[in-house]
């Protein structure tokens, strides 16, 4: 099907090589499981050849996990590649995932080589990596710097070395969404056999830009979206799942959808954060704290009268309970009102101006009211009123 | 100056209407200096009428700044901008923010109203602030789910009317880039006197799409951004200053440019993040502490090889001292190298490969390997070797 998007999830090799977020062979294990429920359709489960511990991890999670096809990481090397298709032996449905530079930047000052030598090697390490039995991704590595024909030649080369899927990844952050999308439509226009490969989007998120990128390569055409869990990855991270799993979802006028269980997000984000100490923001989009909290007065009184007028996804499609509503100085009659009511008080008219004009002053010294305030305020008006 | 884009900055007004995030008026005042030396055009100090404490920073900041233009946030009433002229009049250049819902959701179920009722508001509370003397600009609330025809008529209107800059805000955060670039391209089309007025863009995170779809409106037109420092705001937040500032400056090709001295963006976001005790993510772009930190073996030997391979803004750029390397399981030989260099150790050939063995072993147990690990690792060579 066209307009299925093929959830690919790195938490565990491109977010698990974060400084802190290292994780023993046993809690990777949890988490693919956890993946596998959630439904993506693959898991990157590490860098066999980097450490004996990732090497391990892949073997464990290729044995825990029976739908998700896995996925190991490799450089375009002979011993990479052994040690991969060694560490994916178990696998129901395994992939390697090999590749090498394609921008001039990293041929030339990483790999200390040239275009037509670096092109060999990836097409060899294809071919390489089929030879084992298995599924074979490539990565064209820093492709949002790389020269666009030369992309384009070598993308078409190594689907004819028998690449099943090809990665297009902005490895520095660097692409802004139109010139990313463009990037895509480019192959699209100038591969000849592009239709023989899925085509990736893997993005980074220096500039902040990497959930944009990744949809707009869906736009033009990308079937695979690579991501992780809260968005984790090396330095500013990679694209957020749940946001790519969100979009989709609630703009259904793209056409696109993903097998993602959305009320599993919330869940599966508060456990990847506290097993790899790895906090969230509270306004991080669809799993921060603060997602779904309304504190303004405005936004408060809009809010009680019309959940729509300013939520456009409902809490419970990500598994969060419900919309939390904080009083504040900012907070209207409305909001206080909403809440005294909740807790038993129901106040009106001139006593509500009352209790509302106390609330202001109590809201400007404490920043935030409880409820035990709210009953203090409420049980005082006769008090204060008379 | 066409390619110029203003820096509007409501870290003040709806970054601190978040949950725990209110501030005393000193505390708003020191940060509204802080956003002085930093390079805003304008300060969004708060929302006078919503609170006593509100009014008397807006008093507050417009007697602290000399250079931004000091804005307070109205709605469209009577009582709102007689409080906001009030609480602006230290201002050296002040300016009322007023404004309606736009789209038929917020006009039917917040404003119980209809199209020509509000925008009849809209009109008299442009002119109403005007009369005051004040700069004015126009939000059209909710103009991300606005019907196109009514917002250009609205905006047209507003415009007639006397205001000097239309806020064109995705309330929601619904809005995909291509969509919201459309309707900013749409506003230009269509409305006759759009060019006597700026247009703003203030966007909103829940899909994280917040920064995508700001560049997106500037790109098409708008020459003013509204944000906030670290995306802080309602639910999940604004746009980030921190990642349009450098957007604009690492994409010279979009030929548009800030006042912003972004050295200062580390400082003023650690500040901003502990006065409101709203964390920053270590994976948030441009100023997370990951953001220029360089884990994986791959990525640590490109990066030492040549920055530039990994790296696409210099960290001192936005205050950063440098970047950091830290050493994993996932760190290659060339970091450990160049690690145990800076340590004062030349450890090379089979001995640096005994090393690297030994250094795995401790990196798969301990997660992230320090300084004293390496020297006990780098000083027991003649043991293990013999």
């Amino acid at each position: 099907m066209a307009d299925k998007i093929q959830i690919f999830d790195t938490t565990l090799r491109d977010g698990e090589q974060v400084p802190g977020c290292q994780l023993a062979t046993e809690e990777k294990i949890t988490i693919a499981r956890e993946l596998e429920a959630l439904g993506v359709d693959v898991i990157e489960a590490g860098f066999p050849i980097s450490s004996p511990g990732d090497f391990l991890s892949v073997i464990g999670i290729s044995r825990a996990v029976k739908e998700p096809v896995v996925c190991g990481l490799t450089r375009a090397k002979q011993e990479d590649i052994d040690v991969a298709a060694e560490a994916l032996r178990y696998a129901k449905r395994g992939r390697i995932h090999t590749g090498i530079g394609s921008s001039d930047v990293h041929i030339k000052h990483k790999f200390k080589s040239g275009r037509e030598q670096v092109l060999e090697q990836g097409v060899w390490a294809v071919q390489y990596a089929k030879s084992k039995g298995y599924e074979v991704e490539f990565y064209a590595e820093d492709a949002g710097r790389a020269d666009l024909p030369f992309l384009a030649q070598m993308i078409e080369a190594v689907i004819k070395a028998g690449a099943d899927v090809v990665n297009i990844p902005d490895t520095t952050g660097y692409c802004l969404p139109h010139l990313y999308g463009k990037r895509i439509q480019y192959l699209f226009d100038h591969v000849s056999n592009i239709d023989k490969a899925i085509v990736s989007v893997h993005c980074h998120n220096d500039l902040g830009m990497a959930t944009a990128n990744t949809i707009e390569g869906l736009v033009h055409g990308a079937r695979q979206a690579e991501v992780t869990i809260n968005g984790i990855g090396e330095r500013a991270g990679n694209t957020s799942l749940e946001e790519v799993a969100m979009i989709l979802k609630t703009h259904q006028d793209l056409g696109l959808h993903t097998n993602i269980k959305s009320e599993k997000l919330y869940g599966i984000s508060k456990l990847v954060s506290s097993m790899m100490r790895m906090p969230v923001q509270p306004n991080k989009a669809i799993v921060g704290a603060n997602a779904f909290a309304h504190s303004s007065g405005i936004h408060q009184d809009g809010f009680l009268k019309h959940a729509e007028n300013y939520e456009i996804i409902n809490p419970a499609d990500v598994g969060v309970n419900s919309s939390s509503i904080v009083l504040t100085a900012r907070s209207g009659r409305a909001a206080l009102k909403h809440r005294l009511e909740v807790l038993g008080y129901k106040i009106e008219g001139q006593e509500l101006d009352i209790v509302y004009e106390n609330f202001l002053l109590v809201a400007d010294e404490k920043k935030q009211v409880n409820d035990q305030d709210l009953e203090v305020l409420a049980t005082n008006i006769p008090v204060l009123a008379r």
